[in-house]
């Protein structure tokens, strides 16, 4: 099996679904992968679901804002949707409270939020 | 890590990414829950995107085929799409033809496809 997260897309939005561990050499591809498509593929949006991640650490919580901060020097949105609870308050007590990230509660609120940017700002 | 393939919704669609090696359990926990979520849900479609798969066997074969049956029996129209030409030629060989599956080239397609059928006959 390939050693990297495949990357859909609806429109102009890449959609990355994380299912499994994450070891470093699939963090690092998916980074380059997703800067490549944003940039290849004129991308404004990255949706990152991690609906099956019960558990986080601060290795993934910095993989996400750093996803985050390359894709906007890209000039592409990043939102972050399926977020658990106990997930959220890990990452706060990691210290990782993702000032730079966005969030939504799932893929479809996700999508609108890179529809209609501002339209939600109590998520912001 | 859960054992269980996670099910993305984009409107009355369900979205299936399948990133890694099926095992039985995996396979019968997705059918399981594909069905509750167009049941529950009232999902209109199902699309399974397997650009991640390099290789199917029978198993994974018969899996398209059995989601798209129960799908069908449940009133939900199901799309398989990031299909490979290296897949669908093994898929021929192993005598699965998929008969009763339709496909898309990729998820922006199927998506499409869903919203108005009947709009790509070719690639019934």
């Amino acid at each position: 099996m390939t050693e990297r997260i495949p990357i859909l897309r609806i429109g102009e939005v890449l959609l990355v679904s994380v299912q499994f561990d994450l070891e470093d050499e699939i963090v690092m591809n998916l980074q380059e992968d997703l800067a490549a498509e944003i940039v290849e593929g004129s991308a404004r949006g990255v949706i990152i679901d991690i609906t099956a991640l019960e558990i986080v650490d601060s290795f993934v919580g910095r993989m996400l804002a750093t996803i985050a901060d390359v894709s906007r020097l890209l000039d592409a949105e990043t939102v972050v949707v399926g977020m658990r609870p106990a997930v959220a308050i890990t990452l706060v007590e990691l210290g990782l409270s993702l000032g730079g990230v966005t969030t939504a509660l799932d893929l479809e609120k996700g999508l609108a939020r890179l529809r209609h940017p501002g339209s939600s700002p109590g998520r912001a």
